[in-house]
């Protein structure tokens, strides 16, 4: 079980000094938010930058933004390893499946509550993994929903073998091994990381469950 | 003649260390950009929550969003000296600056190039001052545009003597004297801050120009 | 089964005069449409208002507009039974369930023709009813569509024993039993109602079939 | 000086009844808010229909929906004096007028606060009337904004004589003498008329100010 | 199998000629586009009406527009045999399919990937046809995707039997065969026709395989 | 008085023998109209592309579409010796500037009925011509408003000399001297020029006026 901790949880005014606490994991989440995709604002093409002269990690991202297409344009010299959009914001996926490809990153999906696997059939044979929403904007404080356990078994049961299927939202060290029973490949864990006094060894403790 | 830093020209994963060289330079402006009103995005509330914490400066903020309104109400509990929303974003401005009143704060507008003067008049009552862009997306460099220089005077001409006028985008050294020529009363600094050796020498320096 | 009269489809007119003539019948269902959502306007915020004022009947709301989490907030303080909105106008239909419980309203999803019953499984656990739309602007006359009663038994084979199944649009004594044979627990019905001569016996009549 | 009251601040519950309050005045001014263009609701074509009907009066419409065209189409079948919209919510203002034309009636337009006067230019010759909105959604009590007077005096010079003005906006027996002096043909009154005792009385006497 | 070539895929600069070159054969697809729906952009209301003077052809249309109940209603005195339009653009296909009927035309539904078959249940009793794209807009060439025979097949058990299937996008000599057998009744063709030296015998060649 | 032919007047099934017609004539002005900027279609990238092809004539292209900066993107390899787009699709026009200037074309800006000279001001110096409106879609026939000669007028005497003024929208011989007169340095014609027998001789009378 593969954890991948999301920067957009750490603290805001020290990422840097964040990420200096889970050296040694080779992997980092990058989630950008647009306020219009969904209310909140992480950070954006600034922040992807500055994050890609940092060497010590490798970074796949997530776009939450309304075009993704648009974004990816603009970063289209940056290297992360995976890259995922939300299909609810594209027309035309395999536009930006197609970019994304181009950037030498592996595509994938990410999906919000509303929207169902089957929709994706089209597209199973040109991505790499599904990302799952488990929590989403709520107006509260985005619990996860044990609801897409549900969802996680319907996409293991549907998607071809190669497909990995990651959750996102909401995941912390009680719901770790029900997600891994329902299929997940990997897990992007924020509050549940970064609030720990020793971020690295709390992913390894996760990653173990 | 007031500076007021930009922290969203400072390094985005060292945002806290970033402040502490400005410290003693008791203003911060911070600049929300959401990739909708305009292409790049900076950060959000989580950043805004986190600077609430640092007592060490009084904040302004920028709203380059499409949809000041519901931004400011999600962060409606933060304290900062002066709000300004784009005009171009607001259908009824009135409810901004009296949402941004409640908060506590002095209303401002800000327009970009497109906007002119005369629109604000029926505001101009009710805002304390007047954000001019002077720099914006040009798919280069966003340079700045000393066209906007005399939009600066026709708007000092036009404005009552206490609204005051502040100058934002591409302002450094070289244009700090005809902005104050032009009615400047305060200049947003971002590059030329952050790029210094000494950033708050060289915000000193700027002041006296 | 239970008949909603839809104040909507009343004379606009005399709003007062005719909930007048359904007096004790308890419940009253308040169509709220803004021409943006679907092509035609009922009423608004100030029509809620005074409904509320009138402590005869029981309302349920019924909102079919393009923001319905901004909609809510602005009536936030009145009291309702039921509250539903449309599936295809919430990008994140957690905020709005939500909040309809703050307000103290039982959640309810409403569906047009083209929103199928599956996309709906994460939300099953959060909400008490599903209002099926069985007639939706057209052009012409919004009559009644046979084809929704399969959606219905589809529903209600789909949906968990205690999620109610509404239906709504064309609904009249000709088609009454076949929604009720197909699963519905209760239907809003509008013209069919308010074009009688007497509404209060017409719902009885049409409760009993 | 003319007085035209709207029938959106009446009871909403009992508009026929209101209306019957000011039987012998001929006008009836009707505001279709559309939840959109503005936060705000009133109703639509049913009521638009209904009114019809009543032959005691003369109505004149005034949209602030998002799409004056569509509607306008929807009820081209409607007798109403006048007509306006709103100068924002149209890309093409001439297709609205020549339809406003087509259906019998005077066209107008309608500004909020940010419009100002000069950008109605090629329209002029073109428009019977100027509606200029004297209070707007401010999140609070909409009130009166002195203000506007600057922009009436203004209109009234710039216009052509045969346009009238009317005024629209949270005016009362406070404000008419000052909009009269500012150009005001005609004004929109809706709290201060159907709050009174006798509306009918209070039109009359607001027309003699 | 009947094969429609596609008009949209001949030289623009020369449109009857390209139509002289598959004289005799009866019928021509019309594909309007507006870089809005999708990025490109093909011809409007002017070419539809031109092409309607040439008697040599029965036509029919497939408009790719974010608003198609407006489209149609400027082009509403033009005679098709068929008329589709897109799932996706259409709040409520129904609007749509009644328009059409009432053109003279037979209507059908097109889908792009992203959506499913299930979704158009209400409505299979009310079209004559389903255009499934079998490329569509992914920043490259185009191609014909194969994973649409899946859809197909899926399409051709779940419609009724009087419901035809057509496919369009990145069909050649290549691909005919297995869309016959995944279930289509017609084919769009674009370049494959039209590169051809003579197109009219490319067409009857398709139309055996 | 120089006459640029519009060829989206033209036959649209006969492009290029349409500009057989006006060969000798140096200049060919090119509409994109995309549906929904404004109501009509013209066409789009493949029909530039194929001019391109077509040596005889220099093109100047004239976007009304909802998103210039990205259909310019799209055919960034074309040469054109002049673009303009429309003022009010863009947020930010430096963006289309620059982007038309990297493309080797001159770039000018294009203004509807609605929008003011005013405005302009921060891109003057950047711009080398302004494209007037002097008909748009008005749901009749487009008839040339002569409101826009003052417009014309007022620009003259407001832009920098260097800047030209095209006119375009129901020009005829019957106002080509009004709008000489009032400062236009060129003319953009449709039907005027195509609909006569010898459309080269018609530009060059046209031109002599």
């Amino acid at each position: 079980m593969k954890v991948y901790p999301s920067i957009a949880s750490a603290d805001p005014l020290r990422i840097a000094e964040e990420l200096d606490k889970i050296r040694g994991h080779p992997r980092v989440h990058v989630d950008i938010e647009d306020g219009n995709f969904l209310p909140n604002i992480t950070f954006g093409q600034k922040t992807v930058r500055k994050l890609m002269q940092n060497p010590d990690f490798v970074y796949d991202l997530h776009l939450l933004t309304t075009r993704p297409y648009e974004f990816l344009q603009q970063i289209s010299d940056c290297h992360f390893s995976h890259i995922c959009f939300h299909f609810e914001a594209s027309a035309y996926p395999l536009r930006e499946i197609n970019l994304i490809r181009k950037m030498g990153a592996k595509p994938g999906i990410a999906l919000n509550f509303k929207t169902g696997i089957r929709e994706l059939t089209p597209f199973l044979s040109q991505i790499e993994y599904l990302l799952i929403m488990t929590a989403e904007p709520d107006g509260e404080e985005e619990k996860f929903q044990s609801s897409m356990l549900e969802k996680m078994k319907e996409a293991r049961e549907y998607l071809p073998q190669n497909v990995e299927i990651w959750a996102d939202g909401g995941i912390n060290e009680g719901n770790i091994y029900q997600l891994k029973e329902a299929g997940a490949d990997a897990m992007i864990m924020g509050r549940a990381v970064w609030n720990c006094d020793n971020p690295l060894e709390s992913i390894r403790r996760f990653e173990k469950i």
